[in-house]
């Protein structure tokens, strides 16, 4: 075995690479919601003054990274890599944008799970010797996810309560083998885990087992417990998928009540904003972490992190042939000192 | 910068991973061409006893990579990671045959070029230290590919001279951290290059500004010549595509005409089969390499080879907005001996 590689699916950074910089755009919506304060711009449109959202949303993950750019005194010519992804058929938002960036470019699709995705194998290039700065991104849009995945806005159609509001926003971070952190130090990576669910208004339950999974094998890899972090936060799992996964880790011997969240449920709040189960997408994740939890470890609120964002893998097309949704869930640990 | 990282786009391989073994399964149109005797698989029936081609697709990427898995007497549980992605919205040919299997998974969108992309991350995380084994593999089908992006095969639509054949083929590679070759020693990273192009029955000409940007970086950033190697191979450019690609490069004063050739022209017999262009899709490179490419680097008829998977970027949704068709071009260099 590698030297990094200290268990089934984790491996530790021997220099952990730094998240030098953030940004975060956000729809409307989510400008309103309980984290608005830690958005770096809010939209007053979610059109964006663009003929369509599917170009709306590739503007977004494109300034998202001009502007993480600016914050760190870089610009494209600096960027050694940009791992990218979203949830759009052909991640066009990604290479559109890419095609804005002149990057050496990795397309990911990893659904919801991609900001975690593309940290993980940003943060191995760097600590690998392979790059000294890299970009990673993602985003989702409600209105171009609602129509791909399920039906046009126009039909209005009435959604299930443990359905999920899928996030308006792009997040980008800037990763740096030299800097003063916060540190990526800790990667765990996840198998796809399918639970049997087949109703696509019920994504919480269908990712948590795959966050359950990723979660275990981090704590057993790493010999650290719930205890040992400030915060837990899964990408999009929502009210239903959060109370899941603490209910199960419990039943493994892990009390996560204590210091677990979830991206997709502090993003709205679900009572006011009637977003029912919470928030989900790409952007969930990217946009609470690139915010909020990053401006926590900045500020030293936060000292160790486990960001696990969660992805669902199907598609409308494997829906409509009987298939079921499986899940997916990677994790990076983030934390203010070098470890 | 760090010290792998030998010019703009390209690293090179501190000790180089080895392609330990690779399979392939194809469907009948391919067993009928001329590259039919490399390849593990002919299926009789591109169906493959499944309910539908997406199935079947899927169980041709969960079947190469046991097969390669076989060839090199190991298992799944010996794999530390896998990178996989195909053609299909939400990839989910990948995603599904990974379900299958109980390795860390990292799901990519490349297109056509994923076969190198594959190739290309998975070598660096074998390099960086991360992993031992790690699983590259992808596919197309030209079943699922048609009725996505094209039209029901029902319909029975004429095709243009310009068009290009969609491969119905799945391709693994098994690469290790220790072992006799070949072995991977250079990796040039992409950038997306849009010529403009909106003829989504040409996309030879849409990718051949990407391939030849890539390439013209790999002989800057290495300092090799187009004499160096045995044999230069894009991925799916066709026969238009690689005229351009000879013209442009002569250009630019590299003489490609000795050793460069095309997955696309090589996998069909383009008179006797109809395919017009060429061949085209994840799973032309990746049969073609898999399979005659690797044949001939074991039997040291070639002893260093540049293979050059080539995407197109779009989508029919950003084609129907009136977007033009983005490319890339991933290059991975493949040698006898370790460099």
């Amino acid at each position: 075995m590698a030297i990094k590689r200290i268990g089934s699916q984790t491996v530790k950074m021997a220099n952990p690479p730094s998240i030098i910089s953030t940004a975060t755009i956000v729809g409307p919506k989510e400008g309103e919601g309980p984290l608005k304060d830690y958005f770096d711009l809010i939209l007053e449109d979610d059109l964006w003054q663009q003929e369509s959202w599917e170009k709306s949303e590739s503007k977004m993950q494109e300034e998202v990274l001009k502007m993480a750019l600016t914050k760190a005194n870089l610009s494209e010519g600096n960027m050694d890599y940009l791992f990218s992804g979203d949830l759009l058929n052909q991640i066009v938002v990604s290479s559109y944008s890419a095609r804005q960036l002149s990057i050496p470019y990795f397309g990911l699709y990893g659904a919801c799970s991609t900001m975690s995705e593309s940290l993980s194998l940003g943060a191995m290039i760097i600590d690998g010797g392979f790059a000294d700065k890299v970009a990673c991104c993602t985003s989702s849009h409600f209105s171009t996810a609602e129509r791909q995945y399920r039906y046009p806005l126009e039909y209005g159609n009435q959604r299930t309560f443990s359905a999920q509001w899928t996030v308006t926003g792009a997040g980008a971070s800037i990763l740096s083998s030299e800097g003063n952190g916060p540190y990526i130090t800790y990667v765990t990576t996840g198998r796809v885990i399918d639970p049997g669910i087949v109703d696509v208004n019920n994504m919480g339950a269908a990712m948590a087992p795959a966050a359950i999974d990723t979660i275990s094998k981090h704590f057993i890899d790493t010999g650290y417990n719930p205890d040992d972090y400030d915060l837990i936060i899964t990408g999009d799992l929502g009210a239903i998928g959060k109370s899941i996964v603490i209910d199960l880790m419990g039943k493994e011997g892990y009390d996560l009540s204590k210091v677990y969240d979830d991206c997709g449920v502090r993003i709205f709040d679900n009572e006011a904003q009637d977003t029912h189960a919470g928030g989900s997408g790409c952007g969930c994740s990217a946009v609470v972490f690139n915010g909020f939890v990053y401006n926590q470890l900045l500020n030293g609120s936060f000292k160790r992190v486990l960001l696990i964002s969660t992805g669902a893998l199907h598609s409308p097309i494997t829906m409509q042939q009987g298939e079921s949704i499986p899940g997916i869930a990677h994790a990076v640990t983030i934390t203010n000192v070098k470890e």
